[in-house]
C-alpha cells in the first residue's frame, strides 16, 4: 500500500499553560508506519479529565508537544496486513487510552504474553503522552487522523451513536471493568463517589449491569435529580445529610470512588460497607496519600483497591452492553475548532457530563 | 442437670499494669448458663497478641477485671440441652476468639442471621472482655474452666496435639482464612511479612494450601533459617537487602501482612504484589493510621484488606487440614501457673513462636 495522502494534524500543546486553552492547531509526525497499525479519520474524541492532567504536566512532567484525547470514534481509513481484529477499511472504530503495550514481544513480559494486557505497566504506552515500542511518541484524537496499534482498536455497534460510543473508551470502561471485576450484578448494593464524568458512567453501568441498588454519593444536594434520573436509586449528601455514615452504615457490598483527593472522608466511605465489601479507589490524589483505618479494613473484613481503564476485551463487551440495554450517556458535542474553550469548560466543572469533541468533516 | 461442683478462677487483671506480670490467680463469675452453652475444663490455653493489648487496655479501655485467653482446649464437662455440633461430655473441645453472636437471635441482623456470623461485627462478643447477649461478662482461658456459647466450640481432630491446637484457634486461623479467601494454593505465590506468632502460621498455612512460592519478609536476617525450616522458599530481610523492593517487584500473588505499625513501608510492600495482587493486613496500628499510595493500587489494579479471625467452620475445617498435613507449629508449653512471667516474656519477643498455658489437673 501506498503512503496515504492525508496529513496528521491537530490540537498541540506545547506547555503546561495549555490547560489554560493556549493549544495551537498543528501538524504532528505519527509513529512509523507498522503493518499491524491501523490509521483512524477521527470524527469525535472525548475530552477525559486526563487529557487536563496531561496538559498541565499534573502527573509528573509531560514530554510537549503533546496532542491529547483518548476516547477517539472514527473510520478506519488505513488497516495494515498484519492487523488484529478481523477490521476492514471503512469501519467505524475506536481507541482508547492505551496505544500499545509489549504484547510479550520482547519476550520477558508474562503479564502480556498472557494476554493480560490491561495490566501490564511495564511495556505499556499511552494512546498519547506515550512512547512506542519503536520509540516514536504517540499523538491522541483532539486531531483529524490517530495511529494506533490494532490490538487497542476496537469496533463499535452499530447501534451506538458516536458521539455515546467515544466517552465510554476511557470513562466508560474505567468504571464499568471494577464493577464488573468485583460482582455488580443483581442482588447487589453498589455506591458510586462523585457525581461527575465518571461517576455518571458508573450509576449507568451499575445499573446497566442489574445491581438492586445504586446509591450516588456526593457532597452537595445540587446533582440529586441528575443522579436519580440517570438511574440511582437513592442519593446522600454527605455536606448536608447529617449522620450520613452511621445511618446507611455497612448497607453497601461495593462502592466506586471517582473523588480524587486526599482529604476526602476515606474512613467514613470504608464504614459504608457490608462485612466482606470492597471500595474501589478510581481517582488518583495528587494532594498525597490516601489515609487507610486499618481497623476498618480488618474489622470489616473489607477491600480498597484500585483499578486502571479496562482491557479492549473488557470494552467490547461494554460497548456491546451499551448497546443492548440502549444505554445513553450524558454528552454535549463540541466542534474540534473549540477545543480550546471546552477543555476550559471542562476544568470549570460545566460538563454535564462529557464533552466529546467533533470534526466537520 | 444440676450445677456444677467446679469453681471458675483464673489470672484476674485488675488494671493496666497486668501486661507487666501483676495478674492475680482469684475466682470469677461465668456468664449465667443457658441451655446452649458449653463448660470446658481447661487443659491448654494459647498466649496471644490480643492478650496483651487487652491486659494494658491498648485498644481501648478495657473492662476490669478481666481474665483474657482465647486459644482455649479442653475437655467438654457439661453441654446443654440445646446445644449445638454434637459436642459430648468427654470430647476434646476448643474455643477460639468469638464467644458469642447474636446469631439472628433478635432478628434484625442480617449477617447473623445469614450464618455469616464471623463477620457480624454488630452483635459480637469477644471470648473474654465482653458482653454476652444476657449482659454477662465474658472471661477468658487463663484459667481453670471456660463457659461459651456451643456455636463457638469445636471438636478437636483425635490426630492434633493439644497444645498445637490451642494457638491455632486464634492465631493460626487469622491467618489461614484470608490465605483461603484469597486464594492461596498452586499456582500461587505468597508472601508472609513479619515472622512471629502470626507470620510463623502464616508460612506453615500458605505451605499446607500448597502454594509454590513462600516468601518470608522481615527486617533482619535473624529469623531466615526459621523461615525456611517453616516451610519458606525463600526470605528477604528488608533492613539488610539493598534493592529489595525493586528485585522482588510484581512477584507476588498475595501478601499476609501481620506486622502492626503505622511507619511499615507499606508502598514497597504493595510494590512485591503482581497486578491485580492483594494485601491482607492482619495487625491493626495502635500508633496512627496506614497510608497508602492510590497510585500504585491503581496503576497495579491491586487491592489493601483486612481480615479478622475466622468462623467456626474455617476453624474446623483448619484443623481438618493441619491434623491430614501433620503441621507442626513451634508452640512452648508454660505451666498455667507462670502465666504472669509468660506473658513477660512474650512481650519481650522471647517467644518461638507460640507460648500454651498447661493446666496441671
Amino acid at each position: 500500500m501506498t503512503a496515504p495522502d492525508y496529513k496528521f494534524e491537530g490540537w498541540l500543546a506545547s506547555d503546561a499553560s495549555a490547560a489554560n486553552g493556549t493549544m495551537q492547531w498543528k501538524e504532528f509526525e505519527p509513529k512509523k508506519w507498522e503493518e499491524t497499525d491501523i490509521d483512524i479519520k477521527i470524527t469525535h474524541c472525548g475530552i477525559c479529565g486526563s487529557d487536563l492532567h496531561t496538559l498541565r504536566s499534573g502527573w509528573g512532567p509531560t514530554n510537549y508537544p503533546c496532542c491529547v484525547g483518548h476516547e477517539i470514534v472514527g473510520i478506519a481509513v488505513r488497516v495494515g496486513s498484519q492487523a488484529e481484529g478481523n477490521i476492514k477499511v471503512g469501519d467505524r472504530v475506536g481507541v482508547g487510552a492505551q496505544g500499545e503495550s509489549c504484547l510479550g514481544r520482547k519476550g520477558h513480559c508474562n503479564e502480556c504474553a498472557s494476554g493480560n494486557e490491561r495490566f501490564c505497566a511495564r511495556h505499556w504506552a499511552g494512546t498519547y503522552d506515550g512512547i512506542f515500542m519503536n520509540g516514536d511518541k504517540s499523538y491522541g484524537g483532539y486531531a483529524l487522523y490517530n495511529r494506533s496499534h490494532s490490538h487497542f482498536v476496537v469496533k463499535i455497534p452499530d447501534a451506538l451513536p458516536s458521539a455515546h460510543a467515544a466517552p465510554m473508551l476511557c470513562g466508560g470502561t474505567t468504571t464499568y471493568t471494577p464493577l464488573k471485576e468485583n460482582g455488580c450484578g443483581p442482588g447487589k448494593s453498589v455506591g458510586v463517589i462523585g457525581v461527575g464524568g465518571l461517576g455518571h458512567f458508573a450509576i449507568l453501568f451499575a445499573k446497566a449491569l442489574g445491581a438492586d441498588q445504586v446509591v450516588a454519593i456526593s457532597r452537595k444536594g445540587n446533582k440529586r435529580n441528575d443522579a436519580l434520573a440517570l438511574g440511582a436509586s437513592s442519593y446522600i449528601a454527605t455536606d448536608e445529610d447529617e449522620n450520613w455514615s452511621q445511618e446507611h452504615g455497612r448497607s453497601l457490598d461495593l462502592i466506586i470512588c471517582t473523588v480524587s483527593s486526599s482529604k476526602m472522608p476515606l474512613a467514613q466511605y470504608v464504614s459504608l460497607l457490608k462485612v466482606h465489601g470492597t471500595l474501589i479507589q478510581l481517582g488518583n490524589p495528587d494532594d498525597g496519600f490516601l489515609t487507610v483505618p486499618a481497623g476498618s479494613l480488618i474489622i470489616q473484613n473489607a477491600k480498597l483497591g484500585g483499578s486502571m481503564i479496562g482491557s479492549p476485551g473488557d470494552i467490547r463487551e461494554m460497548l456491546q452492553l451499551a448497546a443492548d440495554k440502549g444505554l445513553k450517556p450524558w454528552v454535549k458535542e463540541r466542534p474540534m475548532k473549540d477545543a480550546n474553550q471546552a477543555i476550559m469548560d471542562m476544568e470549570d466543572g460545566k460538563a454535564r457530563y462529557r464533552y466529546v469533541l467533533v470534526n466537520e468533516w
